[in-house]
């Protein structure tokens, strides 16, 4: 059940470096996201090729505007891999689980998209039975809405990285030199963030013992299920 | 399986409190609403951020009148919401699958939908199989009224939160202030009930020792399965 | 496991008396429905709020007259509330899931419905399966002949008790003061049924020793499964 | 498990003399129908009102006519009633769940059925899915094709015994005066078959001890699955 | 478990004689069939009425060609049927099993069919699931093609057999004679086979000892699954 | 369990020196194929015809080019066999299999097709459900797209080798001559590949023990699953 840690090439490592950049210089200037700690391109455990980690406090309320800037971060990884290299790759696959999660969970579970209204609807699973709860024109609907909602974020992703593109290399120019950055580092790479912190980075290092936790299940811990 | 208490931020308590003080407004002018007992954006448990409690007394049999006026409660949280802050949160998802479960019920199980008609349909985990017992083109239909039935009622509830928009500023005030507010704030922040209770105030208090229970559980208590 | 009497409200008892004054009254002017033995509106058990009980002998065929006639007087409960107070209730949720039994089995069971023909469908869990043996497009056109069939004879039942809106009246009356009236009430209280019994009252008296059962139970004991 | 016997009401009796009379003139009639041994309106066991029993010898092949001729004969009984009450009865369910079974197996499993073409196809129970292995489209044609060949079926039925109607009274007539007649007394009342059996009469009573069993049953055993 | 031998009546015979003789008839000249070894009309264990065994060597590829003489040569039993009597019987449901399963499979397992394309996909039981891996539209798209490719392949079984009209009925007439009859017959009676098999009969005789299997095993061992 | 080796007839054994020649050769000419160490037409186990090994170096990230050009790849032996013999075989089921994988995983887990955008869905089997989790509409729309894309990497697949025809034949004659042959005779036989390896030859030999695993499951390995 073991398996042995993986070797990147450095093509690979690049790749990393742009892809973990795009979460931190996205998440950087989108005000509803949580703070960075930390951005790694050391591979850890047998999945994570890297990751921007950020505070993993909790939080009992999203809003749709905090929902949002989760799935602009996190379709940042991918974004910066299409504005550098032009192709996509794999390895934005966990990535966009979370996004496909977040969005879904928006329209089916908060009640949060005009079309489908306030309503909260069981997965089939919650229900003892196989089939979706409501028909597949609503199901059809639903993913219409998805669709037309990652694409717009998405958009809006690009948009932020291409006018940010001075930012982004920066960032991943020093990855590429030091393998981890700072909260520090982004400061004095990007400048401060243009809006207050939620948390401020101080009250964080105070508060708690600062857990290095993989950025993903940072999110995920925090992220409405 | 121990889950430490959550901590609000005071802005996440803001939000509560405008939320409970909608239930609370919306629930005093519904003539069919139940009558309530006590507000409160202390949270308790994993779950609860706050509640709005309404006295948890057995029925046996629901007008369509009163199903609508519990929907509108249900829904008045998350109006709340939306007047005040324009964005909406993730809060409001188990009023959302309270009022769903009204609203598909009032169709599949009451009858009291004059497309679907004078019938009563059992869920597949009911009958052994997990298809749906009716048809595809059955389902859209139910779930066509239930946008419908549901997005009207948010109107309704829209209208008279904006018709009271002064009641419900009072109301989260003073939870604000107090935390926990009685059914005696209530009718001096925004005057007694302009119609009858079913059952009095008076009647509660005497009859059955007050039972604090969490106003979802006491409303899914009293609720149609 | 055990569950405390209910109490109804006046209000409540007064819905009860009405619904069963409905099924009574139309039983009682519907030809091929069964003969009537006993009206009560003092809920047993936990869920019968009330009962129109008919005399429960064992039938070994069903007409689609009889069938017919059997869901009017069903419905009749719903019909007599709907003419009443204008707002149904969730009071007839077990009536209309037997109504809607009787209705599909007539389509799907029985094969009287001319668009399906003469032929008998299993059920999903009769065969092993769990998706309906025939397509879906031959589902929604089962879907649209009962929703047809039943508001057809929910629209016979509100003519017929409309037409007999005083002899309701006169039957409601006497339970609200009696709470219980026998066959020999209805006669005084209607009329003789203006057709011969399939089994005359004295038949059942002599023959069994009458069962007080459940009206709902005594309905579904003879019912076509 | 026991189950008291049956006793029909008069009524009743009436319609099975009818339903079985059909069934016993219609496959004298129908060259491919299987030999008639003895017509029954005593009830036996839970469920068989009567019978018209055929001799149940095994068969290996089964011809489009052949299994044609038997859809119309277990049809007869059901349009029996119709010509006499106008109004059927959920008397002949069983017979049209047979039906239903050859009408299907035809297209489905025999390949018979011109517009699906000579293809056989498994049940969802047989390859260990529970989704039909075919489209809902091709789910669909099957629907309609077995309407068309049932309708057709019907009417065929309908006019042969419209046009023996006399002989279809004379049966009914003996079988209310002796509960039981033989393949002699149809000789009598209605004349030999105007074709040669497949095995006759002779042959039978020679080469196997006659075994009474329920018509249904012997027509079952025969009947390809 | 056991059954006892089925005796065919002389009509059955005849009409498996035909069966027969048709498979012998069509893979003779059917240029990618496996050499036939024997075909009999003696009727084996509880299924099997007669078969026509090919020789049951292994092979490893299977091209399109060979699949497409293969469903001729098993679909030339019905077809004889059709031609000789006009009306088919259901002993041909095995045959058509196995030219589903072999139509089927080029479609959506071998990639051979130009609409689907170059794809193989797994069956639902194979993934753990209970649904089709592809979607309704695609499941009716293949059973479109799968109805077009059987048609025609049944076309140009008839036509065959009615250019081989007198070979058909010298074999027929042999069967009846003899119940068995060897390739040395079948060259007797309709020549050489008009091309090289690809074993010669010498081959299989030297090479192993002939399996005399029930040639519809020896069909479906080699068979793709 | 076990089961003895096939042996190959010259006419297969022919079929699948073209078939590996076809693989081969159209990975030597694609800039992201994985660099080819040796191509066998000696069967192995009981499914292997033979194989074309590729080095199974760990890769932690795919590229859309990289996944594109492994889809043509593994098509090339199919493509190989239409070119020079006009029907193709079954034989290519396991790569057809592959090649479906890779496909709706690019579109679904990947999140690479613009229609379906920036998503990655989970499999029924994954979420304890047995339906999909998108609508029939999705899953069509994945279906068209992965249709649409396996066509085109097809004929670009047919392009490619029938431009590189003569060294598809010389690889092929050479198969058939030595049965094996290893990276020095293709560089003989068809000069270098015209673009630098990923990892060069030497790296692989140098570095680890040279493991000769069927091609397909080096491949597989490999692959995003």
């Amino acid at each position: 059940l073991e398996k042995k840690e993986r070797v990147l090439s450095l093509k690979e490592k690049e790749r990393v470096a742009w892809h973990e950049a795009g979460h931190a210089v996205a998440g950087w200037f989108l005000p509803h996201a949580d703070p960075l700690l930390k951005v790694s391109i050391i591979p850890r455990g047998v999945a994570a090729l890297g990751y921007a980690q950020v505070q993993p406090h909790e939080q009992a309320l999203y809003t749709a505007d905090q929902l949002n800037d989760r799935v602009c971060m996190t379709l940042a990884g991918r974004a910066a891999e299409e504005i550098v290299y032009g192709v996509v790759s794999s390895g934005a696959r966990d990535d966009l689980e979370r996004v496909t999660n977040y969005i879904y969970s928006q329209i089916v579970k908060f009640g949060m998209n005009p079309k489908i209204g306030p309503m909260s609807f069981r997965d089939p699973s919650e229900t003892g039975n196989t089939e979706k709860v409501y028909s597949q024109t609503t199901a059809e609907m639903i993913d219409l809405e998805a669709r037309r909602m990652v694409k717009e974020a998405y958009q809006r992703t690009l948009a932020l990285l291409r006018d940010k593109r001075e930012q982004l290399n920066a960032v991943s120019t020093r990855l590429m030199e030091r393998e981890v950055i700072s909260r520090d580092d982004m400061v004095e790479l990007v400048g401060k963030r243009p809006f207050p912190e939620r948390l401020t980075y101080e009250d964080i290092v105070q508060e708690s013992p600062s857990t290095t936790t993989d950025a993903d299940d940072a999110q995920a811990e925090a992220a409405p299920k």
